[in-house]
């Protein structure tokens, strides 16, 4: 965690003992986090003309009492203060046929074109709701902290979309991945 | 978060804003979960006769700079206090053929039987070192925070197994999958 988002006014921000963090070399490190399989999901805010958003793999289920999940997102971005400032986020699960989308949001694409890829409507709170996931929530922030430069959201649920017959979108080895059962 | 786990000593515990969390159902929220992709892992701590060990898809990459992962633990668990005392935990990501290992670390073994399940060796720390895992990481733990009933530790590898060329181990749907690329 650098001296300066410490310095920020986050609620909870942790700080890191980094002693001996050189241990291993970050090319071993990257690698080895390129072998964690994970569903590619994007993570929108905002509304209208300020949408924004961002592809991610780094979210987890937090806990079930109550219902939340739980999002890393870049403390620096746009995309993070705009789900300070809204107090929301919108969360999909990508499906195998939204590669494009996944593309789009990791950057491929301008912050302004990436609502192009997609079929986006709204969820009740305004905030973008992407169709055709293979699941979808509209989050309200419930708590956050800021820790090593990226702000972990917790988000709990207000709606949710769900077609369990589509096949997920997984990120591994630095490729897109589909999943069948073993 | 409970009262209870509140009044723990635990650093940054981080209070949630539950207001209106019931908007939607446990059981869809359960439902939306499940079809999140995520590999099947294995967090380990202790070493000898004191090790303990539980299966977990909760588990993200934090940051590069310091390289961090972080995992989601139980904070009533035996396995979250063994890591707080020990200051550090193990880290596997199985792979396709370790879903004995999944099941075993997962609850269908007692504590006392999971580690006959996969071939154990110990790191350099003493921690428990799975073989044969895609990868496997020694952390020691550089962060922690206690937020919903689960303790987010966060871990600073010191020594990584890395194979690139085996395949992960990947939950979805409540059944083991295989991925293969796109």
């Amino acid at each position: 965690m650098s001296l300066d988002s410490r310095d920020r006014e986050t609620p909870g921000a942790l700080p890191l003992d980094e002693t001996g963090s050189d241990a291993v070399s970050q090319r071993d490190f990257r690698d080895a986090m390129a072998s964690l399989a994970a569903t590619a999901c994007v993570v929108t805010a905002g509304h209208g003309a300020n949408r924004l958003g961002r592809t991610v793999t780094a979210a987890l289920s937090l806990s079930v009492e109550p219902p939340a999940i739980l999002v890393s997102i870049d403390a620096r971005s746009a995309l993070a203060a705009i789900i300070r400032d809204t107090h929301g986020f919108s969360f999909a699960m990508l499906s195998e046929t939204q590669g494009p989308v996944a593309d789009a949001f990791a950057g491929k694409q301008a912050a302004e074109h990436r609502f192009d890829y997609g079929d986006w409507q709204d969820w009740s709170s305004g905030r973008p709701r992407l169709l055709g996931a293979v699941a979808a929530l509209d989050c309200a922030v419930i708590g956050e902290m800021e820790v090593s430069g990226h702000i972990l959201f917790v988000g709990g649920p207000r709606e949710i979309d769900l077609d369990p017959s589509r096949k997920p979108l997984v990120w591994h080895q630095r490729q897109y991945h589909a999943v069948n059962p073993l």
